[in-house]
């Protein structure tokens, strides 16, 4: 692991986290082969780090109205807004994996009204960015537009709070100057 | 209760509450005399909840080398910035109190550049500025003049992290039309 | 009288201002108990101050079918966006005063699209709001906007000429560093 | 008279005028040889007319540490950024006659950087256009950029006055639609 | 020919251009009575040069659904948006001769929202102007609006093209410090 | 070749091209084993093709004191504030391949500021930034700032004119709604 995690704050060391953040640490690399570098520089606070996946998983891992690939689009498009590059490259594994397609992070990425998705999350990915960057305009019509494509309340607060939770996540990364790990930028690139 | 405590999301019933979330906002009532509508509009989802109040207390509790009043003016002017009524509200109220001056927090949410701070407080108010509203602009010379101040490592990090949890916070507050309470317009605006 | 009335620039003393300008201050003082800034910082330049208050009369003072609350609102919500502290806090003051209402201020100085106004008084401040932010834009749909609200001719006018008159105030007050009187925080927030 | 004034609100027929005002726009006509718009849309209504005149002499006709082509050069400088049509027309030839040079208000229009100015008017346009268009950024190295170029502090007020009610002038032509008479256009391009 | 042409980079001598270049200067001298700053400045690199006039030829002279003054309305309008001395100031000339109208090109420049135009040109320059600005977020409602005018496919490709051609011009032209030359701020002025 | 070209304009058949630009499509072909949609989009207007083409080869091929990849680094960066999806795939891949290097485009696209580039690189492209974004404001200390790293007059050029190319490219791209073909997406993400 001779990649640096990232460019300030001190990473700690494996054997130096509590217990039981070196299980879940260890329990990532395990499934994934590595350690993605958000868990090993949010380890500098480990009550923060606690917290922080917690919410993650909270929002990310349950089960929603919105698939966990459509979750992923929200992170992608509101992260590139926010020109978070360990999110946008991290996430944008994450999501080519699970909507198994190899093109469409890099499309939600550089301009998301361009991409290859449905008028669904066209209008999904419409009131996450609202969110993402005016969230003090959000107005009974963003609302009525969800409505209109069939989102449910729950799924309202879905949106809202992917959004709201990496607005979060973007601004931490990029203070910290994490770097997203080599091994994100080819996974979920080549079909199975 | 009759004041609403947002305009949208419907509000759990005290009663319905988990265990653990009933007891949190009693222990809150007990000590302020009020729930805040914080507690009561995002028990609707119990382990975002969960998540959320122990982000808060990780940052806004703890010993830090920033104190509790200093962490209070972060709030202010980031959610000011934000527009977010309940946050700029709620924690004006609270810095009123932690600072035991009547003025400040209307003077950091309107114009944080004008306010009776210390030119180091200045200094943290402008990075948790940049944080909140260009992030992805941090570079070194940001550091730097936090260095020149005084500020360790560790302050930086929670100078970041409070303006990037309350990114987070803010938009809840706005999506869900969050309402501040009657009560926070007024407390700590007299010196005992 | 210790505290200081602005930044910059030099107040002229009490009995060095040109006689007409004396017995406003005077009469001022008589009424309200004490001197807001605004008249001692722009005695400075005696001919801009009576044209000054001369404009601020015409419009604030005279009948119209906006009330007195309503133009407040105007101020509060244009000097908000402005960043302007002397004029929120002074005018949120006054606002609170002639609404008979301890909240409004506040609400409408945070995100004047939460606040607790009417329908129409919300299209009023989207109005001035674009007057103050993007004149350049103003178009005949928003006279129509208007128009839908019953506003008249003379109304659409007022709203617009109180949001350019503090345009003008706005950028005077944060230039002169003018500072609002300790007194104005804590006007109108009891119910008498 | 058959150039319209402006697209809104019923401009007052001449001998509708309160005494006073019909003695000024005559006094006008008489010297211009024709009636610049600005005096026939104002005078809708006559207070507001009389506080705008005043303030208007006492900024631009005053003697002061900037000459009178150098008032105008801020005028045209700010209007340009708030796209105001009549104010850059209008005063862009009072522009070119006061600095007896036909190219300098077009240059000046549309980019003042790159105008035919000296530093020290470049310095007092940079100021200008901040005050302009982010006066709650205005700081101390502002006031020190316009002192290192021998700006007095009335230069500076007057600096910023101009700016602060040229702000309040473009707002009220944008929304009136005041339009600039065909004889602003030619004025001032051919020298003498 | 004593005034500079620009603020950077040399400008190549007539006699030391590629014969087909100096051709293309001498001939626009001929017929202009002066040589634009355009054909010197950009002589500096004579492949550019030559792809830079092919590009503009094939958008401005040739046969279009969009008359020679609408397409000059174009990029005197984007071109006061990017605020680009040489582009305004030249192409404003261009288009009071083409329109044959002296007033039209300085109305366009400072608000083409106001200027003398029909909904149609109004319709014409509102897409120009979010290609010029916004092209990331032009949408079907965009060329829906068009179509409503009765602008053809081809119609809306030339409208794109000269806007994106400009985007190209105007940067280079601030880049280079290009100047107007003195003659085109009079050309068109006056009725023949 | 089922994949669709662009979202807009009819793409013309290959057989229906003029012979020279048959030619250099069949050459990109016979090259790169697919056609790159920009070849087929623009095709639709052939002068307004060669010129473009003649531009960006000029530009692109030539000898310069900027490599290759530098220049292509300069596309992606202002390509993914401009969002444009083809330019930022397309150029994407032809700068990993030029750079030998598989993450370097992706970290450029999202934050060129914490892309492992050298500090003279990140020079470049902050003015390629200020070039693309804000064109109106380069001033002296851009060119300063260049010259300190050994950037000469003609690499000042380069990367200027780069910059503007794109701010075309970019807008013609967006409107056409021109896809990334699927190709781009894989090349040069594998070392060889």
């Amino acid at each position: 692991m001779t990649q640096p995690t990232a460019t300030r704050f001190a990473t700690p060391a494996l054997d130096k986290l509590p217990e039981d953040i070196r299980t879940r640490v260890l329990a990532v690399q395990e499934k994934s082969g590595f350690v993605p570098n958000v868990f090993l520089t949010l380890a500098y606070r480990p009550d923060e780090f606690r917290a922080f996946f917690a919410y993650h998983d909270a929002l990310m891992e349950k089960e929603s109205g919105l698939s966990k690939a459509e979750r992923e689009m929200i992170v992608v498009a509101t992260s590139a807004a926010n020109q978070c590059q360990y999110c946008v490259i991290a996430h944008g594994a994450i999501l080519r994996i699970r909507a198994k397609n190899p093109l469409i992070a890099d499309q939600i990425a550089v301009n998301y009204r361009k991409a290859d998705i449905t008028p669904r999350q066209r209008a999904m990915l419409d009131f996450a960015m609202k969110v993402s960057r005016a969230a003090e305009e959000v107005a009974e019509a963003d609302f009525a537009a969800l409505a209109a494509h069939g989102f449910s309340d729950d799924d309202v607060w879905d949106i809202a709070a992917v959004a709201a939770f990496f607005a979060l996540s973007n601004r931490l990364a990029n203070v910290i100057g994490m770097r997203p790990n080599d091994e994100f930028y080819m996974l979920g690139r080549q079909p199975k």
